[in-house]
Protein backbone atom coordinates (compact mmCIF):
# COMPACT_ATOMS: atom_id res chain seq x y z
CA UNK A 1 0.00 0.00 0.00
CA UNK A 2 1.12 3.36 -1.02
CA UNK A 3 2.50 5.39 1.97
CA UNK A 4 0.79 8.91 1.81
CA UNK A 5 0.20 10.81 4.72
CA UNK A 6 -0.43 14.21 4.04
CA UNK A 7 -3.00 12.82 1.58
CA UNK A 8 -3.94 10.69 4.75
CA UNK A 9 -4.15 13.95 6.88
CA UNK A 10 -6.07 15.37 5.14
CA UNK A 11 -9.01 12.64 4.78
CA UNK A 12 -8.79 12.36 8.41
CA UNK A 13 -9.35 16.10 8.64
CA UNK A 14 -12.15 15.42 6.42
CA UNK A 15 -13.75 12.45 8.37
CA UNK A 16 -13.74 14.49 11.34
CA UNK A 17 -16.91 17.16 9.73
CA UNK A 18 -20.24 15.88 10.61
CA UNK A 19 -21.86 13.73 7.61
CA UNK A 20 -18.59 12.79 6.12
CA UNK A 21 -17.70 8.88 6.54
CA UNK A 22 -14.49 7.65 5.82
CA UNK A 23 -15.12 6.65 1.59
CA UNK A 24 -16.62 10.39 1.28
CA UNK A 25 -13.75 11.72 3.05
CA UNK A 26 -11.50 10.07 0.78
CA UNK A 27 -13.62 11.14 -2.15
CA UNK A 28 -13.19 14.41 -1.25
CA UNK A 29 -9.68 14.27 -0.42
CA UNK A 30 -9.23 12.91 -4.26
CA UNK A 31 -11.39 15.61 -5.72
CA UNK A 32 -9.54 18.46 -3.64
CA UNK A 33 -6.29 17.39 -4.75
CA UNK A 34 -6.63 17.14 -8.18
CA UNK A 35 -9.18 20.43 -8.69
CA UNK A 36 -7.53 23.12 -9.89
CA UNK A 37 -5.66 25.70 -7.84
CA UNK A 38 -8.19 28.60 -7.79
CA UNK A 39 -11.05 26.17 -7.18
CA UNK A 40 -9.12 24.38 -3.97
CA UNK A 41 -7.94 28.14 -3.18
CA UNK A 42 -11.54 29.71 -3.70
CA UNK A 43 -12.60 26.93 -0.54
CA UNK A 44 -9.63 27.63 1.51
CA UNK A 45 -10.79 31.64 0.92
CA UNK A 46 -14.41 31.23 1.26
CA UNK A 47 -13.65 29.67 4.28
CA UNK A 48 -11.25 31.87 6.37
CA UNK A 49 -13.29 35.05 4.53
CA UNK A 50 -16.31 33.67 6.63
CA UNK A 51 -14.65 32.75 9.69
CA UNK A 52 -13.08 36.47 9.80
CA UNK A 53 -17.20 38.44 8.78
CA UNK A 54 -19.37 36.17 10.88
CA UNK A 55 -20.16 36.43 14.39
CA UNK A 56 -22.96 35.96 17.19
CA UNK A 57 -25.60 38.27 17.22
CA UNK A 58 -25.30 40.13 20.66
CA UNK A 59 -29.04 40.02 20.87
CA UNK A 60 -29.91 37.08 19.81
CA UNK A 61 -26.56 35.03 18.85
CA UNK A 62 -27.66 33.90 15.46
CA UNK A 63 -24.85 33.44 13.07
CA UNK A 64 -24.73 37.43 11.35
CA UNK A 65 -21.91 39.43 9.63
CA UNK A 66 -23.52 42.53 11.09
CA UNK A 67 -24.21 43.45 15.00
CA UNK A 68 -26.73 43.43 15.77
CA UNK A 69 -28.21 41.13 13.29
CA UNK A 70 -30.58 41.69 10.30
CA UNK A 71 -33.54 40.22 11.82
CA UNK A 72 -32.73 41.89 15.46
CA UNK A 73 -32.25 45.04 13.58
CA UNK A 74 -35.64 44.45 10.97
CA UNK A 75 -38.39 47.39 12.68
CA UNK A 76 -40.97 45.52 10.98
CA UNK A 77 -40.31 42.55 12.79
CA UNK A 78 -43.00 41.26 15.43
CA UNK A 79 -41.25 42.11 18.55
CA UNK A 80 -43.81 40.65 21.00
CA UNK A 81 -43.01 37.27 19.85
CA UNK A 82 -39.91 35.67 20.34
CA UNK A 83 -38.43 31.83 19.14
CA UNK A 84 -36.27 30.12 21.45
CA UNK A 85 -34.27 27.69 19.04
CA UNK A 86 -31.40 25.63 19.91
CA UNK A 87 -28.83 26.52 17.10
CA UNK A 88 -27.79 29.16 14.65
CA UNK A 89 -28.90 26.87 11.69
CA UNK A 90 -32.77 26.56 13.59
CA UNK A 91 -32.86 30.51 12.23
CA UNK A 92 -32.49 29.55 8.66
CA UNK A 93 -34.91 26.68 9.06
CA UNK A 94 -37.35 28.52 10.42
CA UNK A 95 -36.90 32.52 8.16
CA UNK A 96 -37.47 29.97 5.33
CA UNK A 97 -41.12 29.12 6.06
CA UNK A 98 -41.77 32.80 5.97
CA UNK A 99 -44.50 32.35 8.46
CA UNK A 100 -42.33 33.53 11.60
CA UNK A 101 -42.78 37.20 12.01
CA UNK A 102 -41.02 37.36 15.73
CA UNK A 103 -37.60 37.53 16.51
CA UNK A 104 -35.24 34.60 17.62
CA UNK A 105 -32.80 33.66 20.82
CA UNK A 106 -30.47 30.90 19.61
CA UNK A 107 -29.74 28.70 22.82
CA UNK A 108 -26.52 27.35 21.22
CA UNK A 109 -27.46 23.63 22.62
CA UNK A 110 -29.41 21.70 24.71
CA UNK A 111 -29.54 21.17 28.43
CA UNK A 112 -27.15 17.49 28.55
CA UNK A 113 -27.07 16.70 32.05
CA UNK A 114 -25.31 13.62 31.14
CA UNK A 115 -22.63 15.18 29.22
CA UNK A 116 -22.60 17.94 31.95
CA UNK A 117 -24.45 20.84 29.75
CA UNK A 118 -26.46 22.92 31.98
CA UNK A 119 -28.38 26.31 32.24
CA UNK A 120 -25.03 28.03 32.80
CA UNK A 121 -23.47 26.10 29.75
CA UNK A 122 -26.69 28.11 27.33
CA UNK A 123 -27.42 31.53 26.93
CA UNK A 124 -30.33 31.22 28.78
CA UNK A 125 -29.34 33.94 31.12
CA UNK A 126 -29.87 36.30 28.33
CA UNK A 127 -32.66 35.12 27.74
CA UNK A 128 -34.58 35.68 30.67
CA UNK A 129 -33.11 38.96 30.72
CA UNK A 130 -34.63 39.61 27.56
CA UNK A 131 -37.95 39.00 29.07
CA UNK A 132 -37.62 39.79 32.63
CA UNK A 133 -35.89 43.10 32.21
CA UNK A 134 -36.77 44.34 28.43
CA UNK A 135 -35.32 47.65 26.59
CA UNK A 136 -38.00 50.56 26.45
CA UNK A 137 -40.34 49.01 23.48
CA UNK A 138 -38.70 45.58 23.13
CA UNK A 139 -41.43 43.66 25.62
CA UNK A 140 -42.12 40.15 25.11
CA UNK A 141 -45.27 38.69 25.30
CA UNK A 142 -44.90 35.44 23.82
CA UNK A 143 -42.29 32.55 24.04
CA UNK A 144 -42.11 30.25 21.28
CA UNK A 145 -40.44 27.47 22.42
CA UNK A 146 -39.00 25.89 19.14
CA UNK A 147 -35.97 23.10 20.18
CA UNK A 148 -36.34 19.96 18.78
CA UNK A 149 -38.89 17.68 19.23
CA UNK A 150 -36.68 14.89 20.95
CA UNK A 151 -35.49 14.24 24.43
CA UNK A 152 -33.36 16.86 25.24
CA UNK A 153 -35.20 19.33 23.43
CA UNK A 154 -38.19 18.34 25.36
CA UNK A 155 -36.80 18.36 28.33
CA UNK A 156 -35.22 21.76 27.56
CA UNK A 157 -38.13 23.43 26.96
CA UNK A 158 -40.04 22.08 30.14
CA UNK A 159 -37.18 23.68 32.41
CA UNK A 160 -37.50 27.18 30.27
CA UNK A 161 -41.19 27.23 30.35
CA UNK A 162 -40.67 26.95 34.29
CA UNK A 163 -38.51 29.77 34.40
CA UNK A 164 -40.72 31.96 32.23
CA UNK A 165 -43.87 31.15 32.87
CA UNK A 166 -43.47 32.84 36.58
CA UNK A 167 -42.31 36.06 34.53
CA UNK A 168 -46.41 36.36 33.28
CA UNK A 169 -45.45 35.40 29.67
CA UNK A 170 -47.34 33.41 27.42
CA UNK A 171 -44.92 30.10 26.49
CA UNK A 172 -46.01 27.68 23.61
CA UNK A 173 -44.01 24.68 22.08
CA UNK A 174 -44.26 24.28 18.21
CA UNK A 175 -47.47 21.76 17.45
CA UNK A 176 -46.35 17.97 17.25
CA UNK A 177 -48.20 15.91 14.36
CA UNK A 178 -48.07 14.13 11.16
CA UNK A 179 -46.00 15.74 8.10
CA UNK A 180 -47.81 16.97 5.42
CA UNK A 181 -47.71 14.54 2.72
CA UNK A 182 -47.07 11.59 5.02
CA UNK A 183 -48.93 8.23 5.03
CA UNK A 184 -51.04 7.44 8.30
CA UNK A 185 -49.61 3.98 7.68
CA UNK A 186 -45.81 5.18 7.83
CA UNK A 187 -45.96 7.12 10.83
CA UNK A 188 -44.66 6.05 14.34
CA UNK A 189 -46.80 5.31 17.13
CA UNK A 190 -45.70 7.98 19.36
CA UNK A 191 -45.75 11.01 16.81
CA UNK A 192 -49.66 9.67 15.54
CA UNK A 193 -50.67 9.40 19.37
CA UNK A 194 -49.45 12.96 19.84
CA UNK A 195 -51.28 14.34 16.29
CA UNK A 196 -54.61 12.41 18.02
CA UNK A 197 -54.42 14.74 21.52
CA UNK A 198 -53.48 17.52 19.57
CA UNK A 199 -56.35 17.30 17.05
CA UNK A 200 -58.23 20.10 15.88
CA UNK A 201 -61.76 20.80 14.88
CA UNK A 202 -61.78 22.14 11.35
CA UNK B 1 -33.91 36.28 6.30
CA UNK B 2 -30.29 37.34 7.18
CA UNK B 3 -27.97 38.65 4.77
CA UNK B 4 -25.10 36.86 5.36
CA UNK B 5 -22.83 37.04 2.03
CA UNK B 6 -19.43 35.47 3.05
CA UNK B 7 -21.86 32.64 4.69
CA UNK B 8 -23.35 32.12 1.60
CA UNK B 9 -20.03 32.31 -0.62
CA UNK B 10 -18.58 28.77 2.02
CA UNK B 11 -21.79 27.63 1.42
CA UNK B 12 -21.58 27.94 -2.39
CA UNK B 13 -17.52 26.56 -2.30
CA UNK B 14 -18.74 23.34 -0.31
CA UNK B 15 -21.70 22.55 -2.67
CA UNK B 16 -19.64 22.51 -5.60
CA UNK B 17 -17.73 19.20 -3.97
CA UNK B 18 -18.62 15.96 -4.87
CA UNK B 19 -21.61 14.15 -2.78
CA UNK B 20 -22.33 17.38 -1.39
CA UNK B 21 -25.78 18.50 -1.25
CA UNK B 22 -27.57 21.95 -0.88
CA UNK B 23 -28.18 20.84 3.13
CA UNK B 24 -25.05 19.40 3.82
CA UNK B 25 -23.27 22.32 2.74
CA UNK B 26 -25.34 24.51 4.92
CA UNK B 27 -24.77 21.80 7.75
CA UNK B 28 -20.58 21.61 6.89
CA UNK B 29 -20.89 26.05 6.87
CA UNK B 30 -22.24 26.51 10.75
CA UNK B 31 -19.64 23.33 11.93
CA UNK B 32 -17.25 24.69 10.25
CA UNK B 33 -17.80 28.31 11.22
CA UNK B 34 -18.25 26.91 15.19
CA UNK B 35 -15.64 24.75 15.04
CA UNK B 36 -12.38 25.98 17.05
CA UNK B 37 -9.97 28.24 15.38
CA UNK B 38 -6.77 25.20 15.70
CA UNK B 39 -9.63 22.61 13.93
CA UNK B 40 -10.77 24.83 11.13
CA UNK B 41 -6.88 25.81 10.69
CA UNK B 42 -6.21 22.51 10.86
CA UNK B 43 -8.32 21.90 8.11
CA UNK B 44 -7.08 24.11 5.25
CA UNK B 45 -3.67 23.48 6.51
CA UNK B 46 -4.25 19.84 5.39
CA UNK B 47 -5.33 20.45 2.71
CA UNK B 48 -2.76 23.04 1.76
CA UNK B 49 -0.15 20.53 3.09
CA UNK B 50 -1.63 17.51 0.75
CA UNK B 51 -1.54 19.87 -2.24
CA UNK B 52 2.07 20.45 -1.67
CA UNK B 53 3.16 17.39 -1.38
CA UNK B 54 1.12 14.60 -3.60
CA UNK B 55 1.88 14.77 -7.17
CA UNK B 56 1.29 12.49 -10.06
CA UNK B 57 3.82 9.89 -10.33
CA UNK B 58 5.60 9.87 -13.43
CA UNK B 59 5.49 6.24 -14.01
CA UNK B 60 1.67 5.03 -13.13
CA UNK B 61 0.10 9.00 -12.63
CA UNK B 62 -0.67 7.13 -9.27
CA UNK B 63 -1.59 10.03 -6.02
CA UNK B 64 2.04 10.26 -4.56
CA UNK B 65 4.35 12.28 -2.13
CA UNK B 66 7.73 10.11 -3.51
CA UNK B 67 8.22 9.94 -7.45
CA UNK B 68 7.77 7.06 -8.63
CA UNK B 69 5.84 5.95 -6.16
CA UNK B 70 6.31 3.06 -3.40
CA UNK B 71 4.12 0.51 -5.58
CA UNK B 72 6.46 1.52 -9.01
CA UNK B 73 9.75 1.17 -6.54
CA UNK B 74 8.51 -1.70 -5.26
CA UNK B 75 11.21 -4.78 -6.22
CA UNK B 76 8.74 -6.88 -4.69
CA UNK B 77 5.83 -6.29 -6.72
CA UNK B 78 4.79 -8.20 -10.14
CA UNK B 79 6.56 -6.06 -13.59
CA UNK B 80 4.73 -8.77 -16.14
CA UNK B 81 1.40 -7.69 -14.67
CA UNK B 82 0.10 -3.99 -15.15
CA UNK B 83 -3.50 -3.51 -14.12
CA UNK B 84 -4.79 -0.18 -15.84
CA UNK B 85 -7.32 1.68 -13.72
CA UNK B 86 -9.56 5.26 -14.33
CA UNK B 87 -8.54 7.18 -11.41
CA UNK B 88 -6.11 7.63 -8.52
CA UNK B 89 -8.56 6.52 -6.64
CA UNK B 90 -9.00 3.22 -8.12
CA UNK B 91 -5.51 2.34 -6.84
CA UNK B 92 -6.61 2.30 -3.20
CA UNK B 93 -9.97 0.59 -3.98
CA UNK B 94 -7.72 -2.53 -5.48
CA UNK B 95 -4.31 -2.55 -3.08
CA UNK B 96 -7.15 -2.96 -0.07
CA UNK B 97 -8.13 -5.91 -1.48
CA UNK B 98 -4.30 -7.47 -0.96
CA UNK B 99 -4.58 -9.52 -3.97
CA UNK B 100 -2.93 -7.94 -6.42
CA UNK B 101 0.70 -7.89 -6.95
CA UNK B 102 1.19 -6.33 -10.02
CA UNK B 103 1.62 -2.44 -10.73
CA UNK B 104 -0.30 0.09 -12.04
CA UNK B 105 -1.14 2.51 -14.62
CA UNK B 106 -3.93 5.38 -14.35
CA UNK B 107 -5.59 6.54 -17.04
CA UNK B 108 -6.48 9.78 -15.61
CA UNK B 109 -10.54 9.56 -17.18
CA UNK B 110 -12.21 7.36 -19.51
CA UNK B 111 -12.46 7.86 -23.45
CA UNK B 112 -15.85 9.72 -23.68
CA UNK B 113 -16.40 11.43 -27.20
CA UNK B 114 -19.73 12.58 -26.72
CA UNK B 115 -17.93 14.69 -23.89
CA UNK B 116 -15.14 15.43 -26.22
CA UNK B 117 -12.68 13.05 -24.20
CA UNK B 118 -10.32 11.24 -26.61
CA UNK B 119 -7.60 8.51 -26.09
CA UNK B 120 -4.72 11.97 -26.33
CA UNK B 121 -6.66 13.12 -23.54
CA UNK B 122 -5.77 10.40 -21.05
CA UNK B 123 -2.36 8.82 -20.24
CA UNK B 124 -2.46 5.92 -23.13
CA UNK B 125 0.02 6.74 -25.21
CA UNK B 126 2.34 6.03 -22.34
CA UNK B 127 0.44 2.81 -21.23
CA UNK B 128 1.25 1.57 -25.18
CA UNK B 129 4.93 3.03 -24.22
CA UNK B 130 5.26 1.07 -21.55
CA UNK B 131 4.37 -2.31 -22.99
CA UNK B 132 5.82 -1.60 -26.56
CA UNK B 133 9.01 -0.08 -25.33
CA UNK B 134 9.53 -1.60 -21.65
CA UNK B 135 12.96 -0.46 -19.50
CA UNK B 136 15.25 -3.28 -19.11
CA UNK B 137 13.44 -6.05 -16.67
CA UNK B 138 10.48 -4.17 -16.91
CA UNK B 139 8.77 -6.37 -19.65
CA UNK B 140 4.57 -6.93 -19.51
CA UNK B 141 3.57 -10.00 -20.02
CA UNK B 142 -0.13 -8.95 -18.79
CA UNK B 143 -2.40 -6.31 -18.82
CA UNK B 144 -6.10 -5.80 -16.54
CA UNK B 145 -8.12 -3.45 -17.80
CA UNK B 146 -9.72 -2.55 -14.77
CA UNK B 147 -11.92 0.02 -15.84
CA UNK B 148 -15.13 0.39 -14.44
CA UNK B 149 -17.95 -2.22 -15.59
CA UNK B 150 -20.16 0.60 -17.22
CA UNK B 151 -20.76 1.78 -20.64
CA UNK B 152 -17.92 4.26 -21.03
CA UNK B 153 -15.40 2.16 -18.41
CA UNK B 154 -16.18 -1.12 -21.17
CA UNK B 155 -16.09 1.07 -24.46
CA UNK B 156 -12.80 2.11 -23.15
CA UNK B 157 -11.42 -1.07 -22.01
CA UNK B 158 -12.28 -2.96 -25.85
CA UNK B 159 -10.03 0.64 -27.08
CA UNK B 160 -7.46 -0.08 -25.10
CA UNK B 161 -7.39 -4.10 -26.37
CA UNK B 162 -7.47 -3.03 -29.90
CA UNK B 163 -4.28 -0.99 -28.95
CA UNK B 164 -2.71 -3.54 -26.62
CA UNK B 165 -3.31 -6.99 -28.16
CA UNK B 166 -1.14 -6.35 -31.58
CA UNK B 167 1.65 -5.57 -28.79
CA UNK B 168 1.80 -9.49 -27.91
CA UNK B 169 0.92 -8.97 -24.82
CA UNK B 170 -2.07 -10.77 -22.98
CA UNK B 171 -5.39 -8.41 -22.10
CA UNK B 172 -7.60 -9.62 -19.60
CA UNK B 173 -10.70 -7.54 -18.15
CA UNK B 174 -12.16 -8.15 -14.28
CA UNK B 175 -14.53 -10.96 -13.91
CA UNK B 176 -18.59 -9.50 -13.68
CA UNK B 177 -21.15 -10.88 -12.11
CA UNK B 178 -22.96 -11.54 -8.76
CA UNK B 179 -21.54 -9.60 -5.83
CA UNK B 180 -20.08 -11.50 -2.63
CA UNK B 181 -22.94 -11.54 -0.12
CA UNK B 182 -25.92 -10.59 -2.68
CA UNK B 183 -29.31 -12.66 -3.32
CA UNK B 184 -30.09 -13.96 -6.74
CA UNK B 185 -33.88 -12.47 -6.33
CA UNK B 186 -32.08 -8.66 -6.46
CA UNK B 187 -29.35 -9.26 -8.77
CA UNK B 188 -30.37 -7.26 -12.19
CA UNK B 189 -31.09 -8.89 -15.34
CA UNK B 190 -27.59 -7.82 -16.86
CA UNK B 191 -25.39 -8.70 -14.27
CA UNK B 192 -27.31 -12.06 -13.66
CA UNK B 193 -26.45 -13.07 -17.53
CA UNK B 194 -23.06 -11.72 -16.96
CA UNK B 195 -22.87 -14.01 -14.06
CA UNK B 196 -23.82 -17.07 -16.01
CA UNK B 197 -21.91 -16.45 -19.58
CA UNK B 198 -18.78 -16.49 -17.06
CA UNK B 199 -19.94 -19.55 -14.83
CA UNK B 200 -17.11 -21.63 -13.74
CA UNK B 201 -16.63 -25.51 -13.01
CA UNK B 202 -15.76 -26.38 -9.37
Amino acid sequence: MAALPAFDRLVAALEGLPGIGPKSARRLAYYLLAAPEHEAGALAAALAEARERTRSCTICHALTETDPCNICSDPTRDRRLLAVVEDAADVYVLERTREFRGRYHVLAGVLAPLRGIGPDDLNVADLVARVERPSEGEAVEEVLLATNPNVEGESTALYLARRLKPLGVKVTRLALGLPVGAALEFADEVTLSRSLSGRREI
